[in-house]
């Protein structure tokens, strides 16, 4: 068995390097290791791939993965080794009142993994973190384990936007942002019974999949026309809900615009530079709800992993390209450029 | 029958007069007149008052009443001459579908009455806004009038503050603001399942009345104190749930430092010169829900109108002090000096 492993590692913005490093380890009791099987690249990485957000040099990278248990730590209960696990992109103890009211993305005892590009994974407070996939990923075809894979983000975060936004049943639904989080967030807009879905996309692909998916409408219109347009389909009332999934000020502001007086507008884009004026949203009883999306609670007890078993959704169809990780740089770039949707890496 | 009646004016900041002027009358079909029978001073009638913002000169004020119905509008099917009502300080179509969505309070074709400070109001759209009470003023004694008068606003309002920061059984909730909207957020938050209330007050009358409504402790402190002070009494989590009841920039920045992250900010103080960092929220997935209460809504699907009536909550315990209409004055005064908690006028 070897000490090292294979690891994808920022160089600087433009250049991800694969390199050898010492194999991950079990450090405390409550870690495990995970050998990777799938992993991905998020349009967050993007931020500091361009390098609009800060990215130590020279440092792992990546945070979506699903994986095999290969290590155990002596105080872990939940898993064994063998285990099929989704690794959720943040880590939680599972036990503190954060984590219990369903918030495990932002447990003051946890945090978000950078280092799942890489042949194996640490992860820390592994009781609190990990959930569980029944049998082994042999059992699974291709379709399912990349399906398996969005659930560990994208699929959790647009789900995240639908339940922050209060989506239910006869609503009408806007979604801003056509990336595979905007996309999922048509996907549980859906679940959760919305009858229009409203996708905001200009790029035929992406619209694409979001009619597969459930979208009712595509607008490619922005900013004033896209408001206009949205408007006028609902009567000037504008959306029951709004799932903001881009994180800019643009987004938010069209966001404000286009919801209905007494709806919730859920964010999931990292916000970047975004105010709010209180009066605004006051005097228009408008909800903002939102953040890192607590990926364990949905996949467990909003019946994420379920509805993937059970093929009911196909979030898995955001990847629309692969690679092995020896040519992660080719996967940054083909989602840089918007080649592809999102970019999966195979090990 | 007089063509006059006498109302509460505006004159100059610090100064109400009470004049004969032309009585209300039906101007719409869908109109009633009320002959008022009790209506009261609102902290937010302070604002003009003191100078803050703006109201016209010799302008009618005053938005919450309750009353016999004089005359009705050839339109009107919900109410007869004769019948006893509340009037929320809002009116609505009924309707649309942001009526229909329970915000009465924020309807694209309604408003806000300024003019109950007087022997009769006209109501527009009356069978979209007006919540009938079983009987008459007379089957009823002085403390129920008193209860049925708060639920034309700040009961309502202080419901608002907690079904908006999602207050449910066993949650730790804070109420920011002892005014009468906060102590009403008391009772909701109680109302609602809360088992820890903590009440900010540094006023003993009024923190005597929050432990009265159900608050279990009273933090007297102000900003980085009271912040301390709430979080040891949270182990540092903060609170499930904060009602925002005053508005100010000061009580939103505690209020997002208080509640614990995944929480919810139910907002009801109408803000002055508030922004709010869209990252801050972000990242402890704090949501930020309320506005201006709906309360027909809450009146009558929330079941206050029931609470008040069975004397399980009595909210008619904020006035403190009576006036009759002549003395309104007095009655502006003693609110702006904080002698009495909320001034109710009996006619």
């Amino acid at each position: 068995m070897s000490d090292t492993m294979k690891a994808a590692v920022f160089v600087k913005p433009g250049t991800i390097a694969v390199e050898e490093i010492p194999k991950a380890r079990v450090q405390q009791d409550d870690d495990v290791v995970i050998r990777v099987v799938r992993a991905c690249v998020c349009g967050s990485d993007l931020w500091f791939y361009r390098g609009l957000s800060g990215q130590e040099p020279n440092s792992q990278i990546g945070h979506e993965a699903i994986g095999v248990v290969e290590e155990v730590g002596s105080a872990v209960e939940s898993v064994k080794t063998g285990d099929f696990v989704i690794v959720p992109f943040p880590f939680s103890c599972g036990k503190c009142p954060v984590c219990k009211a369903g918030f495990e993305s932002v447990c003051p005892h946890g945090g978000y993994f950078s280092a799942s590009q890489a042949e194996y994974l640490r992860v820390p407070e592994a009781d609190g973190t990990l959930v569980k996939v029944p049998g082994s990923p042999e059992d699974y075809d291709d379709a399912t384990l990349a399906s398996l894979l969005t659930i560990s983000d994208v699929m959790s975060t647009g789900y995240h936007a639908a339940a922050s936004a209060e989506v239910k049943p006869g609503d009408t639904a806007v979604v801003m942002g056509d990336g595979a989080v905007g996309l999922c967030g048509v996907i549980a807009a859906k679940m959760r019974g919305a009858t229009r879905i409203i996708a905001m996309s200009r790029h035929e692909d992406r619209a694409a999949l979001a009619r597969e998916f459930g979208a009712t409408d595509i607008v490619p219109e922005r900013d004033q026309a896209a408001i206009d347009k949205v408007l006028a389909m609902t009567d000037g009332y504008g959306a029951d809900a709004v799932l903001e999934c881009v994180g800019s000020k643009q987004s938010f502001d069209t966001a404000i615009a286009l919801v209905r007086r007494g709806g919730v507008i859920g964010r999931v884009g990292l916000p970047h530079d975004v105010t709010i004026s209180a009066e605004g949203t006051f005097y228009g009883n408008i909800g903002i709800k939102g953040g890192p999306a607590p990926v364990r609670h949905y996949d467990i007890d909003g019946g994420l992993l379920d509805a993937v078993l059970k093929h009911e959704i196909n979030p898995g169809r955001v990847f629309t390209a692969e690679y092995d990780l020896d040519h992660i740089q080719d996967a940054y770039e083909a989602m840089d450029q918007r080649k592809v949707i999102k970019a999966l890496i195979r090990f």
